[in-house]
Order: C-alpha cells, then structure tokens, then sequence
C-alpha cells in the first residue's frame, strides 16, 4: 500500500550513488587483501547470525514468520546502505574522496543492527513502512551517538554493549511508548508461541549464540586482544546457558522451562561481554558476567516487563529490555568496575592509547540511553502519522496482511482439492 | 526400483578409481598449504549454499520436503564424483598423471551445481533414475560447453554467469519441453505452497543469499580482485533484496508480497552479477545490475512464465527460467557493455590477459543457451524411456512415493496411538 | 525439580574458576595469533555441528523437539566447562601454570561430544538431571580412556574414531543396559517420526555433512596432511551419501527410502574414515571406506539393533551402535590395515613420530570398547537414583514434561481464541 515511500527512498540511493563517481574501492592490493582475509570470515558470521538467526529468533510468533523474515531482512538491506551513503556523505565533505570496503560495509551493518533490535520492541503492531522510517530516523542517531560516546567521551566498547545494544534498547522502547501511547494493547490470540513457533525461534537463538564471538571480535587488533575477546565471549556464553536452564526451571513452581526464557537468556552473556571482552582479566570474571546477566534477563522477564507494561503502559514485544537493556547496563557497569580494579603498569586495554577512565563508561552508558530514549519517543511520535497504515487490530501478527498466502488450515484436509480440482480439467 | 542402475554405475566409480591408481594428491607442501587456507573457507561457504541452502529453497512443494532434500543432496554427489571422474580422465589422457586437490573438487561441484539448477524445471514430475540419468548427460556437456566458452572464446565469466546459469536454465528447459512435449501438465494439488513450506523456503534463500559472494569469489585472483568480486556481489544482492520487496508489493492490487518473488528475486542480482564482479567498476552499476535483474526475475514470473507455459506448453516448475536466464541474459549483456565502457589503458580484466572482447561475451551467451538447448532437448527426449519410471501423475509432488512415511494427518489425533497400541502389551 | 543439583554443580564450577587465579591467556603473541587464525573457522564449523546440526538430528522425535535442542544445548555447555576444569586442575597439579587457549576449549569439546553421542541411546526415556550426572561420570573416564589409548599405546585416530565414537557408543550402551536392565520398553507412540519431523532431523544431518571435514581436520598438522584429512573425509562422505540411497532402496521391498537410514548412512563415512583420514592413500580407499562403513550403518538398522533389542534387552534409540559403533570399528580396522600395507620408507603417518602399529590399533580398540562398556554399566546403574527424577513412562518423548507449552491441537482451531478472549477485554 503505502510501499512507495520505499521505492522513492530507494531511487533516492541510487541517485545518491551517481553522485559520488569517486566511490571507488581501495587500491592498495597488499592491506586490502589481508584485510580482506582477516575480516571475511567474521563477516560472513556476522551476516548469517543477523540474516538466518535474528530472524529465526523473531519467529516465535506463530502466524507471522514469513513478514517477520521478511522485515528483517528488508530492514537490514534498507538501512545498511542507508548508513553506506550516510558515511560517504561525511567522508565525502571531509576527504574529498570516499574509498568502498568491506570494513565500511561492516560498520554500516553495525549501525543497521541496531534497526534490528529496536524493531523487537514494535514487532507485528507495525506497517513495513513505519519500519522503514523508524530505520531512517535510527540510523543518523545511532551515528551520532557512536561518535559521541567512542570518539568523543573515548569509552571502550569492543563487542558494541553500550553503542549498539543499550541505544538500540531505549530507542526502541521510546518509539514503542510514543507509538502506543496509554492505549494498553490487548493480549492478541495470535501473539502465543506454539510449540513449532518456539521450536523454529530456538534453532535462531543457537545460531546466535554460535557465531556471537564472530560478532564481539570482528573489530579487535588482530592477535592477542582478539583471541580474548573471542575465548570471554565463549566462557560468558557457555555460563550464561547454563544458568538459564537452571533459573528458568527454579523460577517455575513446577520446575518447567519457559522456552522464551531459553530464547533470550542464552544470549545476556554475549551482549553484556562486549565491553570487557579484549581485557586481559581472569576466566572466572567472564564466567561470572555471563551468570549474572542471564540471571538478570530471567528476572527481567519475570518480573519488570509486567511491571512496566502495568505501571508505565510500556509494550516490549520481544523483550529487548531484558536482552539488550538491562545486560548491557551490567556490562557498562562491568567495564567501569574493570577499569578501576586494573593495575595501573598493565596494558590491558588495547583500544585507547591512553587507557580507559571508569567515569567515561558510565558517562557513556548515560549519554547512550537517555539520548537514544528521547530520539525514540520524538521517532515513535512521528510513525503515528496515518499515511504510514498502520495495521488494524485484528490483522495484526498475521502473514495474510502483507502476503499472498492460502490460509493453512489443517483441520480441513480436502480444502486444497477443492480448491484446484477446476483446473484438473486442462 | 530402478535404483539397481545407480548402483551399477556407481560400482563403475571405483572401479575407475581403482584404474587410476596414480590420482594422488599433489605434493608440493607450501603451495598446497597456501592453496588450501585460501579456498577451504570460500568451499564451506559453498557447500552450506547448494547442500542446504539449495534443498531448502526447493522444499516450498509442502508434501515432496525429504524428495527434494534427498534428490538435490544425491544428484550433488553423484554429480560431483561423476564430473571429478571425467576430469581425472582427461588429465590422464593429456598429462599422464593426475592430481586430486580442493581446488579439484570445486571445480567438479561447480559442475554439479549445473544439475541442480536444470532439476529445477522438471521438479516433481520426474522420478530419480531420470534425475541421475540426466545428470549423467549433463556434466560432460557442461565442460565441453565451459571449454568452447571460457578457453576457446577467452569470455569473462568469474561468477559462471554464463558457463553456469544461462547453460543450466537453457539444458532444465530443453529437457523438460522434451519429456512433458505438449501435454500441459494440470496443477497438482500438491504443488501449491503452504505458508509452512514457503517459509521453510525463504530461510534456504536467506541461507544462499549469505553465502553467495563465496560463490561468486571463490575462482577470483586474490587480492583486489577477490576483494572487489565479494563487495560488488554483496552490493548487487543488497539492491536485489530491497528491489524485490517494493516491485513485488507494486505488481500485486492489494500491495502483498508474494512468497515466491521474495524467495527467487533477493537472488537474481547474484546472478547478474557473476560476469563482472571482479572488474574496477563504480558501485552505482553493481547496485543498478542488481536492481534490474531482480525486477525482470518478478516480470518474468508475473508475465513470461504463464506465457511460455500458454503458447509453447512449456513447464517450469521451480521458474529456473526467471532467476536464472533472464539474470544470466542481463549479466552477459552487462560484461559486454562494462568492456566496450570500459578504458583502455586500465587493467581492469583479471581474468583473461589479453583483455575481454564484448563481441566474445555475446558468442558465449549464444553458444551456452543454443547448446544447452540443443543438447536438453536430446537428453529430455533420452529420459522418456519407461526403464526410468516417471511418477504416476497422482502420486507427483508426494513423499510417499520414495519414502516410508506414515502419512500425516492432523485431522486424527489418535492416529498414532491406534497404529502402535497392539506393541504396548509387550 | 532435581535442577538443584545442576545449580550446586555450577556453582562449584564457580568456586574452581576462583580457585584457580593463575588460569590465564596465553601470552605469546604471535604464536598464539597463528594458533587463532588457523584453527577458529574450523572451531566455528565443529559449533554449528554441535549446537544446530546434531540438536536438529536428534528433533526426529516429533513433540520432543524443544527438550531435545534444550539437552543438547545444556550437556554440551555442561560437559564442556566440566571439562576444562578437569583438564585445569591436571595441567594445575603437574605445571603449576594454567593457560587458557582456544585449542583447550576444541579439547574440552571433543570430551563433551562423547556424551552428547551416548546421550543418543537413553534420548526420551531419561530426565535432565540423569544425563547431567551421565555427563559428570563420562567426561573423567574419557580423559583417562583418551590417554591410554593416544598416549600411552601411541594409536593414530587424528579424526576421534576410536577415542571418540566407539568410546562414545559402548559408554552409552553401557548406560542404556544397565538405567533399563531386562525390562523391554513398549514403543511409545510419540517415538514414531513424522514426516515434518524426519525433515527437520534430515536438515540436521546436512549440517553435519557439511561440517564434518572440519571436524575431522581439526587436529591435523597443518599442511599436507591437512589437506588430505579434508579431501579424504569429503570423499569418504561423498561416497556415503550415494550408497545410503542405493541401498536403503535395494533393501526395502516396495524400493522406498527409510528416512532414519538416510540421517544416519550418510554420515558413516566420516565417523570410519577418522582413523585414516590424514594417511597418504590412494582416493579409491576413502571411496570405499566410505561405501562399505554407510553399507554397515543400513545393515545395522535392518538387523543387528532388532535382535539387540529381542535377545539382549538393549535399547539404543537413535541407534548410536549403527552410527558409531559400527563404523567405528570398521575404521579401526581399516587403520591396522593401512598401517600393514604402507610401505616402510614413506613417512606417511604424520602423528607418531615412530610410525603406527597395527597391534596397537587394534588394542585400542579393544580398550575404547572394553573400557567404556564396563564404566557406562557402573554409569547406569548410578542413575537409577530416584532422587534423579526419571520421567514416566507415560510422559516419555514430550516436551510439556519439562517445557511450559501450550499443547498444540491442529483439530481445534478455535482453542487459542477461547484461551484468550478475556483478555480482549481490557
């Protein structure tokens, strides 16, 4: 319907692309080519967990896998050459001349994640088109924020704790609470996972969970630091898998596993680590941040998303808060309890050369919350114009809304033959 | 049932093996050293795409999921042994000794890759004796066919644009006009997707989608070209992605998407792109190749399909000819215009040293479709032979027929437990 | 439930990790980025293995799919962290000095991966509580098997043949004879796959198909003998493939496949060609090797594991003797065979600096059998426990024992409205 905002936007780019003839990849062969085959494998990692696992996880949501797929993967293209043309644009102002790579192009994938998980937080009450400006707005931000928070204030944040996952938390749950507003939305019948749905979501969340290192180390210095990042990363998953098992099941009065527990949980270790990953600190550090954010995510989603949807009329529909939100705040907290507790002759922080400042994390945890929670509400309050159609009510969670799709109904097993038999004919 | 004729010409493999007992590996360490670390990773890459990537895209028949996993996974290997067979064969006769390598085997599955691609028109309808047979008659066409276009012609062909998916779409259609001649197959009731199996379909596109500029890279000089293959075909499939989207929405009155364009044309740029991925070219043209060639994929679904179908009685199960000839088309017609673009004085073909010759880009066009067309007709002809038991049409489209399956009936609960209670007095 | 035990075991782990202050990265740096980068994408390639393809294989089991991923997913994080301890504490005891590197982690791994193998023969008819006890005996008494079979008797198994899948298979069986003693368990009608399930479980032995090269791999030196580890395994596989179709046809009456054959035939070759893998040999072996061990596998599913059942009493539920067992020791064997026929001045074996010994092979053998059979009957009868939780029979081979899940009727579309409809009130 109101898809053609997105064929203009499109055009856009191409004509944005015209104008920069000097986009051109880099010439020199000897660092391309090593930085080609030190980056390529942990790129292709990072775009099968944002592709083929995020979108898996997404779809729990039993009557609205193909949108959801479908979504993500519009909204990963979309906003990833957003974010290319964004970058060439101020390269272009500043240098004159903009070289192509794929360093560029995983920075742009970093910036589009963050559309990813803001959208977990509006998931299936949402048109595409409201998804697509919300990328367009988020993107800049998220540029913005990044320079703030690294290049300006110098926080360390490897694995992208605080510059991806607590801003793109807060943004999302700021456009949730401006687009909703008051208006509590009624539980949806087609909102309850089924087994198969969960099933599906499952197999998301452990391709996640296997290349998470992929996507925690990818930016490291080559060498040593890298390997840290990847063996923390490892150690804090691990932990935090089983944790969850075991504190879903002592959650539950009868010792039963809630499979969105699993889906979630499993993964706080890895956003939680990326502030401290390429730090030089003891396994058991590690081990320990895994335990406690999975422990924080189970509480979160026992406890706090009720609360807030009760108290503050607050939709989180996939739970970022709990995976994105509050692990990301402990490992913000982490990092700075990090930096303190280090020995001062030590090099253990490979990213700046002047070594980190614990005020600066919490500073930064600061500046990417509030300022990502103020952009989302202005955001949210933009998507509610009409002209974006929003779904109704009672099409939403549902795949015939966007697609040409046969409803399946199963308890009618003729209905296929019915319905082709004219044609046997032919 | 007839299966006794793959077992026989599998015996044929070892024994052949057994006759070239001087097929070893080569033995010069460091190169071999080298030759691996640079290409094993591309090679997983690949296999991951046509093992489960590919399998999945076909499992969109909702009642024929394991028919298709299992025929695609058996044609890919008989294929691959069959060609890597023939090369050892010609080696010998040529050089006396053969060495078996990694980068042997890609070649071999890179002529496997052709099969599947052809399986795609005649999908269903055809039993797997008739598969094997026709991959038996497919491969070494294919290699006299990549020898006349890529040795003889000196074409650019990096990606195997033309070598592969015009050859292949042009040998799966010729087959098919052949064996199904003018009796128009009625639509089965069993071929209309579910919303089940075209979501089991869109994640084998996402999963190729990833993996893709493996595929296309993976022959490339190292280095810079490589470099460029990869960040071209990643920005042709990105384009591809969003254009998909938005055309497929404007071509439907209601402005829904469907499932197959989704599944078909978020490929259709990696397609295009394989003739000139590897050339010095500004990334608007990667971006516009992948854009046009997603749109002609949706035009030829929506218009071209149906046509040949109506005029020529011309079958296509899977559309092979919407994703992988009207691309392949685009791409060749793209090298020949990049080449006479193209400066003089650049260096910008790495392929062949005395440069590309547009004219030498539009034979091979001529002569992989000509051929393969020539040489599907004959073949399709070849497999009406009733030794190879062709499917009754009532049973096409079914698992049942090649697999001991209970059948799955969700209307009847208790099905299960009335088929297995007379076991429970044990 | 008995979850406590698994949260008292972590929290040991925990207090180890303290313990241990001096476990520590690895500092040498440029050794240890060479070690990085030569051995990660092949650790990421034996994750996906682990954690997506063999927890997919195992979903065979259609209302069982969220518990079996779950189990997977816990056992192998379990055994792994269990795992480095052990390996900790010994190097603690011995060296004074921990270091904590990713090949310790691959180490840790391959113990944690014999039980997920024996996990295959008690699936279903177990609770998480036994199996993690299973884990805990299993992972010391490999590590002790693993040092008197490579060490101590010097055997050559680059790929975990021996030390790994006969190991495995005779732990498992071991337990399975002892937890369930003479009393034959009734087929349970949730045992019985549907065809969506056999889907689910064939896409999980595609991964491993793909993956197992790396898996094999691994541990090689780097090189040559790398290089033929890989081109051996995939020929083995390969060969696998199109003899489990063939013969899974030519066994059946009506020619139709069994798709439990075919999740299972077509990995055979890669558990038998472990031993070997990295041996100069002529293709035709691992051809052969392939087809005989994928031949053994379909033989042991027709034959052996009925009369296991009848005669012995002995339950193997994902048929882990066919799989492993058998192929196994087929490997074995071929070993001691490669090791009589190779000539004495080739230095074809590149692990053992004073060349193989096919007695030793054998004694291996004998010792991973013998060993394992003897620990995993003292394992089983220590799991009948009752504090364990064993589930009811009644309750066996379903996900709503241990997962809060609504049960999903297909017959009663209404269902969920009903469930939910109060809620629209608000």
């Amino acid at each position: 319907v109101g898809f053609f905002f997105s064929l203009i936007s499109f055009l856009s780019f191409l004509f944005f692309f015209f104008f920069f003839p000097d986009i051109s990849l880099a010439e020199d062969a000897n660092s391309v080519a090593n930085q080609l085959y030190s980056i390529f494998p942990f790129f292709q990692d990072i775009q099968v967990m944002l592709v083929v696992g995020l979108g898996l996880l997404l779809t729990f949501l039993p009557r609205y896998g193909l949108s959801v797929l479908t979504h993500n993967f519009l909204l990963l293209n979309f906003s990833m050459q957003w974010a290319l043309l964004l970058q060439g644009l101020v390269h272009h102002v500043h240098h004159g001349q903009v070289h192509l790579g794929l360093r560029n192009i995983l920075t742009a994938e970093f910036a589009a994640v963050t559309v990813l998980i803001s959208t977990g937080a509006i998931l299936g009450r949402t048109s595409p088109c409201q998804l697509l400006v919300m990328a367009a707005c988020e993107i800049p931000i998220y540029f913005a924020s990044e320079w703030a928070i690294i290049t300006h204030l110098g926080v360390l944040d490897v694995g992208g704790t605080i510059t991806i996952h607590v801003f793109s938390c807060y943004f999302g749950l700021g456009v949730s609470k401006a687009l909703f507003r008051a208006a509590q939305q009624p539980v949806h019948p087609k909102e309850t996972p089924t087994p198969r749905s969960d099933l599906m979501s499952l197999i998301g969340t452990l391709i996640l969970w296997v290349f998470w290192p992929s996507f925690v180390a990818v930016l490291c210095q080559p060498g040593d630091a890298q390997h840290r990042a990847i063996l923390n990363t490892l150690l804090a998953m691990s932990a935090s898998a089983v944790t969850t098992v075991v504190a879903s099941s002592l959650m539950d009065r009868d010792g039963k596993l809630s499979p969105g527990h699993l889906q979630n949980g499993s993964l706080a270790g890895g956003v939680a680590i990326g502030t401290v990953a390429d730090m030089a600190m003891p396994p058991v550090a590690a081990v320990a941040l895994g335990s406690l954010s999975a422990m924080m995510c189970l509480l979160g989603f026992k406890f706090l998303t009720p609360f807030l949807l009760r108290k503050l009329v607050l939709q989180d529909q996939c739970g970022i808060h709990n995976l994105h939100g509050l692990p990301g705040i402990l490992g913000a907290a982490a990092s700075a309890v990090a930096i303190l507790v280090a020995p001062d002759d030590t090099a253990g922080y490979h990213l700046s050369p002047t070594g980190g400042n614990a005020l600066c994390q919490v500073l930064g945890l600061a500046v990417a919350a509030g300022g990502s929670l103020l952009a989302g509400l202005l955001t949210g309050a933009a998507l509610q114009a009409p002209c974006l159609a929003p779904p109704p009510q009672r099409l939403c969670f549902d795949d015939s809304l966007y697609f040409k799709v046969q409803d399946e109904d199963p308890s009618i097993p003729s209905h296929n033959m019915l319905r082709v038999s004219p044609l046997h004919g032919h």
